[in-house]
């Protein structure tokens, strides 16, 4: 099996000032192909490091994959580093340089003339195109080794990857596939999810995880026999209730609302107090959701919640803006607004302000008008604002009763 | 110097199912105390594995800060393999022992029996409370070495690398502060930001560090003087346009407009299209935007932007949704609506789907009515539908002219 290790150079990264997004890409990329990384490494962007890294890599593993300090400036030595270690003289190569200048064409902007040491790559390297910036990625082989350079700016390393490094992988190493399988859950705390399914246990070749986040919790269950994965999955559904399962593998709230709603041929609106845009933002992140989503009201103010919905003044004096009441009001004012099928409202208590005994911090009330009528739910969610935000929004979507 | 290096534990990490978040905040930790991470690196949960890293990492730097695989459960092995690597038997700590009751005694829980396995250390090794969960962390000092064992779940871990590991590091090396000043800028390609700037130059002991991120650029200058650092800043500041700087250092999009709202005296409405919600959700991620924000509409659908802002049918018939014409009756339909002093409004074609010769994908039209009049500019930005919203709504809350 092919030994990989990932290589991140950036200080940025090791100063706690960019998040290290790219390792979990490549990760599950490299997983999904069945040739799994087996180490990742983050270090700074100084060509002494990186030559000494590059000398224990190229010793110890049969793939390493580099990414960042590829780019026009000073500080980008990465490129530097790999010629030097590999002792390849540096080449202006026109098949880069061609890529490079259609990437200006595109945008119709003169090529400063520091992007021309861009088409310099190491010679025996063959330049990556690179779709999303000027800068190429490099591949070399040798004695059954794969090396790899990658821009480490994420949307212009995620093409290449998917593209270039996963087809000459596959090629090069069999795949040994693992199997997984994951169930999504929402409204269920970890603690008492793991003490309802106690019986449901790992094998020698099967393995169970837990993975709580943000008020939901994705078990896991994965190995190399998708038969035992399949039944053990199958014993957790048997005891799990549906109601807190939202999907399944690389479902998300947002996805499942918006697949179910493009196959209902309803409309749906919303009408949004705590969450202040959050809910229509999920539902316009997928492409086709004007489709169904006709649009919606922040109406963060009482004002704005009389005069946009039609909440009553009396509705908001007796009962207050975080009530059932008012949420009752908002679901059907947005919906009558906009004339959808459906419509969805929330009205809570964001924090970090703002709580009292009777409404603490957390409290939220989500409304949602469905295939089976109105239902208004109490919840009281845990964490910082943006958590509570969060917390609500997925809550909201995922209590939307739609027509299958 | 001290050489220190991460070690996060974790196969969640490595097939990408888990974000390590961790490294940023370790990074960020030790870099403010001036005692900065050298490297980060990432291993399976195998004890072999763990066993050999830390022969590697105990032989090369002075501290090793490891998490991860602390948990009761069989999967987890770290404390196994740092026992075998160090030579120390496990023996039962009591302290370590009362912690854990106390954390069951809080949740008034029975403590299961496999949860005192926790209370075993390696002789010789120091327990580190752990208030959020209940492994204890593990730290062990030999010939000037450190080595440290966290939790990986953050919430443990960042409240014990606070209180335990930073102290003791401070304790034993001098701090090496390094002065760090970032400006952000917005709505100029790295390449031509870098070209303008070209004359400013690095020193011996001042670093500069381009770093682009959906269509944003940040500088960042680095170094051991401060008067240094502050010298290259002042020099970037007399080249780069104003308008095109959105804050420093920490500053985000949203937080300066937030600030510059809450002490102008002044409300804001928005009304969205292409953006979906997400303008008026990055608005109210700020506690205390009930201050100054009011509400405002999603109009997704023509009908929408019609019945809630006053958009007249022959402007969509003659310009089309995504229009400076729509787009003006759009903003001062809102702030008129909501009665808000002044308002933002966009619409434009996210894509994947929609676009034409004419108005292709990335087309956005932004308008705001700030402090001097209405602003509608057009606006080409590249990427997929959600990186279209983000770098739209960014733009328009940098775009809003607000009184100070």
């Amino acid at each position: 099996m092919a030994k990989i290790i990932y290589v991140a150079i950036g200080n940025e990264i090791l100063i706690g000032k960019t998040i290290n997004t790219n390792e979990g890409f490549i990760g599950a990329q490299l997983t999904s192909a069945g040739i799994p990384l087996e180490t990742s490494i983050t270090i700074k962007d100084d060509k002494e490091i990186i030559i000494k890294t590059l000398e224990n890599c190229w010793k110890h593993y049969d793939v390493v994959i580099v990414s960042g300090g590829l780019g026009p400036t000073h500080d980008d030595v990465t490129k530097y580093a790999i010629a030097d270690f590999f002792k390849k003289e540096l080449i202006f190569d026109s098949s880069a340089w061609v890529n490079i200048q259609q990437m200006y064409e595109v945008k119709d902007l003169p090529i400063p003339e520091i992007v021309k040491t861009q088409a310099e790559i190491p010679q025996g390297f063959t330049p990556l195109p690179n779709k999303k910036g000027t800068a190429p990625g490099l591949y070399y082989s040798e004695n059954d080794k794969h090396f790899f350079a990658l821009p480490g700016v994420p949307s212009e390393m995620k093409g290449m990857f998917v593209e270039h490094v996963i087809p000459i992988l596959q090629k090069n190493f069999p795949a040994n596939p693992i199997f997984q399988k994951t169930i999504r859950t929402i409204g269920i705390p970890e603690s008492i999810l793991y003490t309802k399914t106690i019986g449901v246990q790992e094998t020698s070749i099967t393995k169970i995880a837990f993975l709580p986040k943000s008020g939901m919790v994705d078990i896991r269950v994965y190995g190399t026999s998708e038969q035992e994965v399949e039944k053990i999955i199958h014993k957790f559904l048997k005891i799990i209730p549906s109601q807190n399962i939202y999907g399944f593998g690389e479902d998300s709230i947002e996805k499942v609302f918006h697949r179910k709603m493009m196959s209902s041929g309803k409309t749906v609106s919303a009408a949004e107090s705590c969450t202040g845009g959050l809910i229509q933002s999920l539902i316009t992140n997928n492409a086709g959701s004007s489709e169904y989503f006709l649009g919606g009201v922040v109406s963060y103010s009482n004002e704005a919640k009389m005069k946009l919905l039609g909440v009553g003044r009396a509705t908001l004096d007796t009962f207050g803006a975080v009530s059932k009441e008012t949420v009752r009001e908002m679901v059907l004012g947005v919906q009558k607004l906009l004339g959808s099928d459906y419509a969805i409202a929330v009205s809570g208590i964001a924090g970090p302000d703002g709580g009292t005994e009777d409404k603490p911090i957390g409290l939220v009330y989500i409304g949602t008008f469905g295939n089976s009528g109105l239902v208004i739910t109490k919840n009281n969610f845990s964490g910082p604002r943006i958590e509570v935000k969060t917390k609500t929004a997925l809550t909201a979507l995922h209590q939307l009763d739609i027509n299958r």
